[in-house]
């Protein structure tokens, strides 16, 4: 590795500036009294985040990372029929194989610009459907769905009985979160599940925290109960307490992050490389310079190759938006790999 | 959190020292790193756990809590029938539930004493039973399974291909831990999974870290793709690494709990209390003190009112050995609700 340092990782989708310094404190005030099982109701955590969602209580359930909640999700209502687009990420498809559950893919066609079109509508009104993934933004494009065609989604869904599950882990990144997210149709709609993470937005993915939200009080109780009661830890559960007072870190995380991808974008135009017009924390791209991620990686530089993706193939990448002195050094790497397409 | 004002707590099975002072150490240092996302195969401390229980890496799995391992393996093998004796930790039966499996509950009977006897083996070999759940020392009884029936179970299970689910959390308490541990039996006995975990033996039930061992590596292999792939948090990682390490808090704490236990049976039989011969770091007991978990709550003290296990009735209760001066004001307590039956 370059200069016996630790890779330079873009390959991961989070906050460039790191732990929030809050959460770093709670957690080490927290160690004293890991001796004490958690909460497995998560009280003050659960009350914290429907204080900063503007929802209720009742409405929030924690889990031990997103990845738990969706796990639960799928063991709670053993769909027997769900549709995903793809590309997407990979967790709600093992999740719904694990208990047999026909999974319909709905291409993201390149031509489209990968962007969720009204046909993902023609799919989910199929006979038999009873869980509909979306993410947004979504991952690993970064693109948002259009607000019209969102709302067209929420009230098909609701029409129809179909679970619509709403993964917006990527949400607080976004320049206006409020016109993304549909936490705030949490009282009209009975079939909507938004699953949301500290993972990303507070520089937490080793802590393992992750929430959800609903209206059907029910079909929390449901995911409740399918699994262990005491997946998240005491320590995840202080340091979420304390990341939703961490507001000066996220917006001082959203004016880097728009600059920084602007930049990005810019500059990775520049060197021949298409971009998509993704408003994430990540950048999705493709290119012809042959095995990118593992000449990175020769050079210390770690980028998500999402050939493996389905519905993708050889070509396509992501890399997070890191800090200037980071986004410079992965740009220089490119550009020293990149010489052959210019 | 508010931890200062919380009852002295008899209900929990944990070390009465706390989080070891390393532990401790090592979840405030794994803060600050605590952005990066954990080794989905815990391959440091799968190592540390390997060489401390003198077996193989591949032959360990960790998970988030031994509870977690339990849900794990249940959803990788979804059983048809199992046997759980009866009264047992919970969290067998209700896991076994959530894959429609058929739970055959075999009553550790009063007149016994609730010692496991040879007509286990009975049940276990009627047709069709897939999984045995044995806990050794046992929970709630705090008894050991005598070794020569242990070892016919052993033999049983593995000539008829029936898992055996032993479950060693409290294993580590014991005075002669090694004369009770399967661990040493992994290399012959294909059919065989021993579950331990920090959360008692190291004072870290806030933490959530267990973890499994079989000779069995393709179980092994199925238990880790049946979840999320990043259930161990790295704080977890980090504080059992550091966990492994704390030899003389064993130590100590073993001797602590073999005096306290004593000391506490004793006074308890002077207030009439009938007590079970238990070797783990907690004691069971039945009374006829009317409400007594209630009484004792009131009182500032929580017990385990275990009325509510399959296969007990009202009377009966568990308490953790703690430390001297907790056991005292735990007799006190006690005293002053138990004059009535003097």
């Amino acid at each position: 590795m370059e200069y016996g340092r630790l890779p330079l990782d873009f390959s991961a989708n989070c906050n460039p500036l790191g732990v929030p310094a809050g959460v770093e404190r709670a957690i080490r005030e927290a160690a004293a009294y890991a001796d004490g099982y958690p909460d497995p109701l998560c009280r003050e955590l659960g009350a914290a985040i429907a204080q900063n969602m503007g929802t209720l209580p009742q409405r929030v359930l924690c889990g031990n990372g997103a990845a738990d909640l969706i796990h639960r999700l799928v063991l709670a209502r053993k769909p027997k029929r769900a549709l995903v687009p793809v590309p997407s990420f990979a967790e709600y498809e093992l999740a719904l194989h694990m208990v047999g559950c026909e999974v319909i893919r709905h291409p993201l066609k390149a031509e489209h610009g990968f962007s969720l079109t009204e046909s993902i509508l023609t799919t989910a009104l199929e006979p038999g459907t009873e869980m509909l993934f979306l993410c947004n933004p979504h991952n690993p494009t970064g693109l948002t769905i259009d607000p019209p065609l969102l709302q067209h989604i929420l009230e098909t869904c609701e029409r129809n009985r179909i679970l619509l599950v709403m993964d917006e882990c990527f949400n607080g990144f976004l320049n206006e979160p409020e016109k993304h997210t549909l936490r705030r149709h949490l009282s009209e709609y009975e079939h909507l599940l938004v699953i949301d993470a500290f993972t990303k937005l507070y520089g937490m993915a080793g802590v393992r925290l992750g929430y959800c939200l609903s209206g059907n009080e029910a079909l929390l109780g449901e995911m409740r109960r399918a699994g262990q009661p005491w997946a998240v830890s005491s320590l995840a559960q202080a340091a979420g307490i304390a990341a939703l007072k961490e507001h000066q870190y996220i917006q001082k995380a959203r004016v880097l992050i728009r600059k920084e991808r602007k930049f990005l974008i810019n500059q990775l135009q520049r060197l021949g490389i298409k971009t998509y017009r993704g408003e994430a924390n990540f950048i999705f791209f493709y290119t012809e310079i042959p095995r990118l991620a593992e000449r990175m990686r020769e050079a210390g530089i770690l980028i998500r190759d999402c050939s493996n993706y389905a519905g993708l193939s050889e070509g396509y990448y992501r890399i997070a938006v890191c800090t200037h002195d980071q986004n410079l050094r992965l740009l220089e790497t490119l550009w020293s790999n990149g010489r052959c397409t210019e």
